[in-house]
């Protein structure tokens, strides 16, 4: 996967210029009494979705799909209810057939409770396979 | 509404023939302890679609969706993970527009958790608009 | 239970004081393409925590803590990702044992897409069991 | 970390001996028409408590807990509602101040759907700080 040349660490708030803001709910807390740690992957997901499908800069091909195949989310600090966090999110890496978003999730104090990288890829809307990624949205993806 | 004739109470397990099978999951816990509320509605919706979906005993007429307008739940134990519990659904009511299915929790011991009541319509899948019950559709629910 | 003297229907955002903004995440959807009717109970949660545990003026007694016996939904409209809701809440009945909220979900352009009513019962800590209201609970909860 | 000797894939079923059922809810679903990606990480997390908690051969030592510092997901198949999936948890890696589950998610058919790796560690339940793995645990997570 060709690097995108962006090697600033996703716990940067400054790394970052496109922005989700969420807030928690009570339900997203478990009995251990913090935010349980399935809740930072709809968060990442949240994000990721603004991201893609931000309808000023429509990134995603007709009668094609945005797939995510791989996550990783690294889990830097607790978090609690009730609190609002900020999730930035990035290209990191744009190859042939996927490409990669770094994500940071910051709490109200703007330091980093984790951070998140998926691995996407683009697939035919009907046969659910993936394909090559179209020229255009290469370079919509390495514009941003 | 015209009365289904069935007024056992929905603490009463052997009031229900048709049944869903459910177990919670670590989330479902909140920082009370307890599983959340909010899951008893999830728990409930689980045993509605089962109900209204049985693949043997189709009940949706084609080109339309059954949607809920109102639910009540009673809050009748707390539960606590880890846990399976057994949701009964059976139609209490029966009217020309709507019908209600009662429902009960129970968990392993047989105790009754929580117990609601779901009214539900018949919409048209393109007006999104609610349709009087065909006959049929009264005929086999009256049925089960 | 004695009336609380607030009449207002619960679809009039002019109602109610006390509000809590929410926005719908993306896995708030379903198959069926809208904000799941599960996810209606967990925002009434969050506009209902939000209202009994708001730190400037503490509700709950020490060694105390509210449970909610009781939940009505009236599904209004469907509501669609992305998007955002407030939720309004207020008291509409005061009882010796029990009071009730009322809750008004509005969608970004006023419309009610839910409202909710929640009975809810102070009980002691340790015995887990449920106490009259003490004076001062009431006198709070009236004033508000 | 010093490797546990374990190299098979995790999408192995036979590599697995202690098994999490699970069944997916209709709020599983999200607007795609699929198990929504975040579900994965609870469905992981429920096999991975039901593997560190086991009432049987308790691994937690009094006073600690265990924390989830990252996670991995490869998502190898879309889900669908209804259907019942099961979780094969096992130890991958083991050093001294962590150790590593691996996972496979397969569904009735046997198939994986996705893989998971999550990296523990042990924390003071009063400091919230990381504590090297003591011997008695490594013993007890090697011999499983």
């Amino acid at each position: 996967m060709e690097a995108a040349g962006d090697k600033a660490p996703l716990t940067d708030p400054a790394s970052f210029r496109h922005w989700t803001d969420e807030k928690f709910r009570f339900s997203d807390t478990d009995m251990v009494g913090h935010v349980n740690n399935a809740v930072y992957a709809t968060l990442l997901e949240s994000g990721r979705v603004s991201f893609l499908y931000e309808p000023e800069r429509p990134l995603r091909p007709p009668g094609h799909d945005f797939v995510i195949v791989r996550l990783v989310i690294d889990f830097r600090a607790e978090a609690h209810y009730p609190g609002k966090v900020r999730i930035g999110t990035r290209l990191i890496a744009l190859g042939g057939r996927s490409f990669t978003l770094g994500q940071g999730i910051f709490d109200e104090g703007g330091a980093s409770i984790a951070t998140g990288e998926s691995v996407l890829v683009l697939i035919d809307h009907e046969s659910r396979r993936a394909v090559p990624l179209p020229g255009p949205l290469r370079e919509r993806l390495q514009a941003l």
